[in-house]
């Protein structure tokens, strides 16, 4: 007798993350899913990044927050086409939402896709969504430490952004320890100093990401 | 008929951790669940508060962390009794760990408990762990909107620390705005600003602490 087993949460996500990334294949979009704590700055490094793109590149926004839509109307403002997710208390995007999502986009008109998950350094990195790749925002105020205190995701990063850079010395922050913890858990992954604020950095991020999109 | 109804989960904790509480009433300790972001200072005001602590105030902690012992050694290199807890993974403490933690503990030498939960603006305020009040530490850096993004996680707080405020004009932080947002989500919560490295603030907090305690 063959026994049935029914699909684990994560198979049925990973299924509709497939069907996303098919999705965003045939419309030729690359697509970033931005995770990071609660005010690192993964708004910010969104619209420092889209400022500087080159023409033809045309970014569009995926929002998501357990509620408010204060950051879609921010970036909303700048004639950037975007759309809020609120999960409703949810702690992390998943694939089923992303895809309730799309239709409220113009898709095909576009070619380069932010998804901002929602603030949390643990969570979001289980569950797929159809990505690209991953970026992983820290910023310096958060301290030195966290690659080591949250080692899964880092490891699920493509990209490191370590931002408010520009604040290393205020918050006596040991670039080397952190550069060490983040190798310790994810050798691959490439990690950009930046300030939003002050605009450094910022090209050698933007040069890396243009060079995958193109 | 009568259907059989199997307990939720959360259920589940709130009987463990119902069963915590009476451990630490039977101890006569007052117990306070931490939370916040990645970084926001939870063990910074941990270690401020107790370094300001009168005689007769015997403090012991419990650390929770995804990996890493990194605060527990840094508690423990002070003489404090402290025990750390590995969630492996997990995004918040829960009352069956903290159950596990207490025989590590001198609970019968202690009458001040801090539980560190893990860095996360979101679930960790879904898990009752028998604590007496509930203090959800803030930071300056991660800007003024975190009330309206995070309500569920300030609607929970019996009481909020906004550290690293000195940081306040750095940040550009509307004090007022945090305010607002707070009063919408938690009318009961009074707020504190201070901040661990200057220890501007810590008086007052202190002076609210140790009314409940006594």
């Amino acid at each position: 007798m063959k026994i049935p087993v029914v699909q684990e949460i994560l198979g049925a996500n990973d299924q509709v993350a497939a069907e996303n990334r098919a999705a965003f294949d045939a419309a030729g979009v690359f697509v970033l899913n931005v995770m990071a704590s609660p005010g690192a700055g993964k708004t910010s490094v969104i619209l420092a990044t889209v400022d500087r793109l080159p023409a033809g590149v045309r970014p569009g926004v995926i929002e998501g927050d357990l509620a408010s839509s204060i950051d879609a109307e921010t970036i909303g403002a700048r004639g950037i086409p975007v759309v809020q997710i609120n999960t409703g208390g949810n702690c992390h995007l998943d694939a089923p939402m992303i895809r309730t999502a799309l239709p409220h986009l113009p898709l095909a008109e576009l070619n380069l896709l932010w998804i901002e998950n929602v603030g949390n350094l643990v969570c979001p990195s289980n569950f797929a969504l159809g990505s690209d790749i991953n970026v992983v925002v820290a910023s310096v105020p958060e301290g030195h430490d966290k690659p080591y205190k949250y080692p899964s995701m880092f490891a699920s990063a493509d990209v490191v952004l370590l931002n408010k850079a520009d604040l290393v010395k205020v918050f006596e922050f040991d670039l080397d320890y952190f550069r060490r913890g983040l190798a310790m858990v994810n050798a691959e992954a490439p990690l950009f100093n930046i300030s939003c604020r002050t605009g450094s950095g910022m090209g050698e991020w933007l040069a890396w990401l243009l060079e995958r999109i193109r």
